[in-house]
């Protein structure tokens, strides 16, 4: 039998460190050695997650005192809150320094430690391991996260905003200065703080826009549109709250350019995405449902022609949890380590 | 005490039939005297919508065979489907042709019947009617509805995009080129047909966009915004399913013309509506949910700048079974027999 | 024009002091004059519950400084959390004698002080005015509640039980000691205090008891169902949260006393509420729906027969926000004032 | 690599089917060979469900003219309605003796076929085959099953009701004639067939019983208690439906036998089940929520103490399209073909 990899989970008592560990208990080269939450530190995983009540875990242990050097780690995901997550990383790689790192925050997401600054209102305690980050979207940049100790994984609203859009900018088939995304997603994006406005009785029943003409998710956006397109790219994107647990679907609205039809487009995507196992491009006028990617590490992705002539409207769907988080860490985590690309997060949508 | 007007609901053993038996119950001017369901016909309202057990209504009827001139109804709301409301109400004009109607079907929105023909796939049953039609918006056709004997209720997307889009347009302050319609609708706009998309497990824990890039409503958009431009206007709209039951929330990109500032659309909206009794708009920047309208015939507008220079996001939210269908057609009904606009119609919103 | 009594509402911005306004704002009879929050203190209503905003309501307060006399308030609805209510009605009623309270805590619903001390694990800080307070279920009790300075509101589950089992425990029609109670509720139930349990994405698309063996409900109807039975009752009771905003359902399961059938426990109650506004009795073999009675002060009650002989199942539904606290509560401002007991509250059930 | 068996499904085009398709697509040891679905026959599976959409799957079929012989299959599901199931399975064994059966209808589920007969309101069409039929509850019959060509997979309810109950029967720890349950199930349980009652619309924002005092799972529970018991056990049984999709809960009401205390039927059900992999015991005094066991095939069992002396209340939860229906069924599939029992069902549940 294979070794399996000793792996870290920091911050395992939100939702993202909860399917971390759903996946990780049934990945075959993978073995859950450390389990971090501080206010839950002393309990067990199962009193914070029931659902974990039948496996064995690790008790759940605060970061302070923790001695990196002897756990020896091979892999350590990080889903702490932003800004904590630079200090942490910075000490575990002085102590541990052949530990890989997927980090599931935004803290190393943006290259540009100005821009970071501008959209989190602090400097960015880590500049140096900043610059050894690499940006975790697998289908984008699969080689060089190969190569990396520090990956850094993307959001959930900017994987699903960059899939689709990602391959029509390289290929500059559509208008850089009219892409519109209106973006839906479910409740676990927003964590498990617990909040007034997260509250049942006032999300259920509902449906509402949020953060309306400057959500943070831009500046990745901004990154990674604008490297893909050799040029500055400034997108409205306006994201929303649906009343479900997972899932997000973007709606973008692009105008082709010279002359590029909507038909066009859809090719484009098909041969981009053609051997992709977590990609799926629907038939050419086909949309996707949050619901048939729900639990699973798809993305589906669909064209349509609009009324308007030489737009199109582009729809892109996936689980918020999976592989706009936890199963993308995964995804990070296998290339890596050197898995099978695929390996414990292959599991078929659950619908309904 | 007043008298009462005898009121007709054609089409009863629906959710909005249901939502007009709800709010006429307690409506001071209004008696139900007639209630029609084809297939429910011989049947108690209670035994359709258990909600009405408490109280007395009339059995459900078949129409075929009512005596139109005997009932001497003085109002008739229709919710029948399209094309049979046609023929229905040309029988019900020939043989009570002092009768006031509200048709809450599309079937007399178009004032172009060859418009009609073509997104409907028929000829228009009753063109001599669809003269005489008025198109219900209250807030922009008030002074014709009163006069009107057969007032077309507008549908609930269009309801939810006109209200705050005529005025902008009107005020030749936004792009008639650019405008982007991304609305978000609960399930009763949908109807009770049983269809297996519409099936509890089908839709909670999901979202999906449908009939992307040609919707039917799209019609009644372009009459009612051409109109109001003095051109022809062809915006883009996609509709989609929100798993809750009532509500639309529509977000609009817009671009302001000739330098107009997002405030400035704002200001715009704000004074257009200041003494409207149904429509609010928030203050610049705060955007509406669809949950603080619920049950009332309340629309919420609000209006925030884009980060992408010269573009603003508009959002409105109203509840489909009242502003959006029974709501505003007791709004028009009072306007037609001349009682006050709200009466009957005033309730506050049900939140949570 | 009919004077409007000056109505307090303290403790307005959690789920019942909503409702509360909801109804007052429609209410002929009623002025908002004074709406406390303790946290809130100095916003607007509409900041707090953003369905208000289109309506003129009296700036949020804190109770600390208010002076009770001087604003000569007519009647005084108290949502304040348990233990704060004793004290503070205290004081209100020592600055102003002449206030009628309607108290919607569970503070002054056990009329022995001991009993309360038991099951809240503190003395009772005013249990002189325990003595004057009066249980406020109309239905059963509406003689006392007319002539009352101090009402105490019925809390929603105990409500939904006492209603379909007190005329059955008064005509000795059950046994006594083989009576339980399956209760069932929305999560409005819990309040609105941010706690993780209550998230969206704990609560939705699940189910679970809570409370198993000892919820503080029963205090309350131990004591309710003792009086009306004449000797001591223990019933078993375990609720449940549905993964909806509003509504109780109880599943009573009962056994006929002497011989009593199913259809004998049925004609019972059908009797019992013939003249009721506000509570309803299905045929028999009917069981009531939350959905049904959902914005309405209504109690729907249905009973069928068991299979198992000699056994029947009394089912109940009413909302808990409104028949479960803030409607029942204006009901008995109603009688309290003198006012028609239905005035303000006969709104229509909204569904769906 | 270890051989493959050749696996059919009948009915797949429902939620039972899809779950198995699910699941199979994922187990070691199974090919799926058919798909049969009468009304979609000639669709591709991923135009009935489409988060199949990516992978690669037989075209639906019906079962008209298929050649059972020749396609070797080792095992079938059966998915379809019940009466139609016996005819089917006839012709399927007569054609291909060797092929084993796992039924998920309720067709054979009761070994006396009077009892059938009374039921389902009709005769028994395969009572030669009923003889040789296995009820299908693994950790009770786990040795029958073994060795049967034929299983009979229990239903969804049953299964709840069963688990906790079954081992406190046969310890005759538990009064036989006291047995309450009240039941509560998620909306797939009422299956994908387009009805009115089941519309999103309809369920949402409300909670219900149904089939009060006579729901036809009774008989299934009745033959199964009794068998336990030795003697004739009938118990009180109430469904109801709970707006999510998933999850059947239990909440079990008991008078313990000859002093047996509420910590003394915990330890038999703990005792019982310690060695199960799909029956976990909470701690006592804990209780199971639906939500942690969605998606997987684990039951969750919990028992507290009621405050009245004596009694005892059991909560059981489980998934009911997995434990409850698909995954239970590859369970007897895993036992019947020899593979290790939790073979492909092994997922973690899936919370959030």
């Amino acid at each position: 039998m294979a070794t399996k990899a000793k792996i870290g989970v920091l911050g395992a008592s939100g939702y993202t460190g909860a399917e971390l560990v759903r996946m990780l208990l049934r990945h075959p080269r993978a073995e859950i050695a450390l389990l971090t939450a501080e206010r839950s530190a002393g309990k067990a995983m199962r009193d914070v997650f029931p659902q974990f009540s039948p496996y064995e875990l690790p008790t759940l242990v605060a970061l302070d005192g923790l001695d990196w050097a002897s756990m020896k780690l091979d892999l350590v995901f990080c889903a702490l809150p932003h800004a904590t997550t630079q200090k942490v990383l910075v000490e575990v790689l002085s102590k541990a320094p052949s530990t890989k790192i997927v980090d599931l925050s935004a803290d190393f997401r943006l290259a540009d430690t100005t821009a970071y600054a501008k959209w989190y209102g602090h400097e960015h305690h880590a500049p140096e391991l900043q610059k050894e980050a690499v940006y975790g979207l697998a289908e984008i940049h699969r080689r060089a996260i190969k190569q990396a100790r520090l990956v850094a994984n993307p959001g959930c609203y900017t994987t699903c905003a960059q899939l689709p859009l990602i391959p029509l900018i390289r290929a500059k088939a559509i208008d850089l200065d009219e892409i519109v995304i209106d973006a839906k997603s479910g409740m676990t994006g927003a964590g498990r703080a617990a909040k007034e406005a997260m509250l049942f009785s006032e999300v259920s029943e509902g449906f509402n826009a949020y953060g309306v003409g400057g959500h943070r998710h831009m500046a990745e956006l901004d990154q990674e549109f604008s490297a893909a397109a050799g040029r500055d790219v400034v997108v409205t994107f306006t994201p929303h709250l649906v009343p479900m647990n997972r899932g997000i679907l973007s709606t973008i609205y692009v105008r082709g350019k010279r002359g590029r039809t909507p038909e066009e487009l859809h090719a484009i995507l098909l041969k981009f995405y053609a051997k992709e196992p977590f990609v799926h491009v629907l038939p050419f006028g086909q949309t996707p449902q949050t619901r048939h990617v729900r639990g699973s590490n798809m993305t589906f992705i669909g064209v349509a022609a609009d009324r308007v002539p030489g737009r199109a409207i582009v729809i892109s769907a996936l689980d918020n949890l999976v592989k706009g988080a936890s199963g993308q860490a995964i995804q990070n985590m296998n290339l890596v380590l050197g898995y099978p690309e695929a390996m414990g997060i292959d599991q078929v949508a659950l619908f309904p």
